[in-house]
């Protein structure tokens, strides 16, 4: 593989990395801290200010920002730059009926833009790749940041916008799409159209790589759209609060997902204590905006559980390196007194041979759970032995990965609701 | 008011235009004859070359190029530069299955986004203002080229996107908004549901300026939409064929559109023999993009009716003005052998009391029109005599407007269907 990067700093060395950083730091904190009244109020609370800051290490001792603090004097409270020199608003839908308000000046629209290009890059793009970027466009970050990186990068972009699924597949075949960006769920349902329309990706169509980001998922589902779509996945990670995509992104290694340094302070921590994890831990990911001008946010709680991968890469590149985003804090529900991840359960199903693209976890009566899965149409050909022991296979497989056995319904490709952007997983009825 | 312009280009004496203008096209007709063998063939069978352009009124003799020559070698029969020099597609739906596919290099983005963000500022916004983006966003060029000309200008531009009336009125009160960009129809919708939440326009709402293109309208329809929403209405005029929006915008003075004419060559001509019309009579505009780099269109036909106004504008601007868009020449229906575009039945109602915002026309049977309009909800009110007036009063006023009496039908706000885009008008199921 012939080494090639968009930026040298991508290979800098750690000690260089770091200084920039502790260099950056330190500017976002005093700035942080002179031009934002309520998080200098949650440094004084602290007994703490930005000269207290010696090395990286010491950003341990400031406070957090969390999702609730992006609701005090809202909208326009966390700007650090006057509103005139902000020309983006996004939102993220919270769980209050607020969207969460995160503002862009044009450095900072340009400098997403060229993380976003780098990652482009690092999996193989050019500026003869034709992307169709099927994710929304609009208030949500996930379509018009990698539209604008893209587009840097000189790539022709396709302003697809999700759904239509004949259409997506008419634009690829049309225009010669190259890569996709979209959420994998759709991934996977355009991937189960284009074989019932019995297209055959290698030869006619031109995919090579597909982008997926916005929910989590798995690696066993990544293998299936690979194999289904002959491209290569990469894993895309980004928040809006964090800019949206562009935050990290796989290396042709596809081990882990590097986070670019130069632009984020990365801490994970123990999602009850705070404290930072050991290497390799399981915790919440913990980010700040170095380059940030019209609102940084300074140790922003994602939510978003992962672990170091502490090796050095060998593609070179000495940015930190995280596993794929093994569940959101939030999506985390219990049965029966265990803790489990809808990612969890995917790994599991998707591992299995004959089972479909889709599934749905429901949660009913005092504490029940049933998971329906979609299978393979020719299991339903009369030979019902051949399909309860599927069922069973299902069920104990499960019952191994998440020490609890759920009921398995199986149904018919096609027969549960396809989800066109995030998927909804989990449907919680109990009357608990 | 004061003299301010954002290119000093706007006021350029006009002989120093037609220079520029001469300059370019020889460049960009040169371009196309080499590059676009579609184009070259047509020039061969017309037998003129571009040496054969002395001046700017010589391009008279160059063929066109109509919606069917994009359609010649689909999809990129047209294009003046290799593939990989293009960054952005754009369609625009055709009356035929396949939509148009227009092309766009980096520098064709940028320049168009100029033209944008010079037409804002001739508006009077700034980088003070908030505009919310209420256009699709996607293969459309509405949304996505207004969004990159109001960020150059520095305006924070809030991505809405369409529809979801509520959401839009929330984003209004909760950003700001200084000004909004959307369909007319959509926008007399939107004002209907801000009066009927009691709320008011200038008091609870910071709205200044709308921006309403997409669809033609009336100046009776803008009349009333300043009134309700408390905001200058600008005309803006744009398709893909030439980058979208930004093609000529209103000056303050409101009367016509300035076309910018150091990017585009403005024709306007007979659409039957295809020879220009005299000044101020009615014609199909025909373009000629000066600036393109991807995909330059030399005599483009729009399809659009309109005249020049051929006063110098009292703005102080050099470059030509036409009159708001009459109509699309596809738009015209034929009743009894009369030729009727939407918009003269548009004027008539907006200019009547008590016509509330929507209406439709209905053709039927063997050549029966009937035109549904919605009424003030005080006309229900048990006074029979008092609609029957007003019904008479619509009817004769139509009747000498379009020299064709329609039925006449009065229905309450809310009946009939609401766009969230370009309204559907004229239904016409016609046994004939
Ligand atoms: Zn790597
Ligand atoms: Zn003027």
């Amino acid at each position: 593989m012939e080494r090639s990067y968009y930026n040298p700093i991508e290979v800098a060395p750690r000690e260089d990395l770091r200084i920039l950083q502790l260099g950056k730091l330190r500017k976002i904190l005093n700035k942080v801290y002179k031009k934002v009244p309520h998080y200098r109020e949650k440094c004084k609370k602290a007994k703490i200010k930005p000269s207290n800051l010696k090395t990286l290490e010491d950003i341990r001792h400031f406070p957090f920002t969390t999702k609730e603090d992006l609701f005090v004097d809202y909208p326009f409270g966390l700007l650090a730059e006057p509103l005139e020199k902000v020309v983006r608003l996004h939102t993220s839908s919270g769980t209050t009926g607020k969207p969460k308000a995160l503002f862009f000046s044009k450095r900072d629209i340009f400098a997403q833009a060229h993380l976003i290009a780098r990652s482009l890059y690092m999996s193989g793009a050019t500026f003869r790749d034709i992307l169709q970027n099927s994710m929304t466009y609009g208030l949500f970050t996930g379509a018009l940041v990698m539209h604008y990186g893209a587009e840097l990068l000189g790539m022709l972009v396709i302003p697809a916008g999700p759904g239509n699924t004949e259409r997506q597949i008419e634009l690829m075949q049309t225009f010669g799409t190259t890569c996709i960006h979209m959420t994998p769920s759709y991934a996977l349902y355009v991937a189960s159209v284009i074989h019932e329309k019995g297209l055959k990706p290698g030869k006619d169509l031109k995919l090579k790589r597909a982008y997926l980001g916005a929910e989590p998922y798995t690696d066993e589902t990544r293998q299936k759209i690979e194999e289904m779509l002959g491209v290569d996945v990469y894993n895309c990670y980004g928040l809006s609060e964090m800019g949206g995509p562009g935050v990290g992104f796989e290396c042709p290694e596809k081990k882990g997902l590097h986070l670019w340094e130069d632009a984020f302070l990365v801490e994970i921590v123990n999602p009850q204590t705070g404290e930072p994890v050991k290497p390799g831990e399981v915790g919440e990911l913990v980010l700040t905006s170095l380059n940030r001008e019209a609102m940084p946010l300074i140790r922003y709680r994602t939510r978003d559980l992962t672990h170091f991968i502490p090796e050095p890469c060998s593609c070179g590149r000495t940015h930190v390196r995280i596993a794929r985003i093994l569940g959101r804090a939030d999506d985390m529900f219990i049965v029966r007194g265990v803790n489990i991840f809808p990612q969890q359960i995917e790994a599991v199903l998707m591992s299995i041979k004959g089972v479909a693209q889709n599934y749905q976890i429901l949660l009913e009566g005092y504490d029940e759970m049933t998971v329906k899965v979609e299978i393979d149409r020719d299991f339903f050909d009369g030979r019902i032995e051949r399909l309860l022991k599927l069922k069973e296979e299902i069920a104990e497989k499960l019952r191994q990965a998440i020490q609890v056995r759920p009921k398995v319904e199986l149904v018919e490709p096609g027969t549960l609701p396809v989800s066109e952007g995030k998927a909804k997983r989990v449907i919680d009825n109990r009357t608990l």
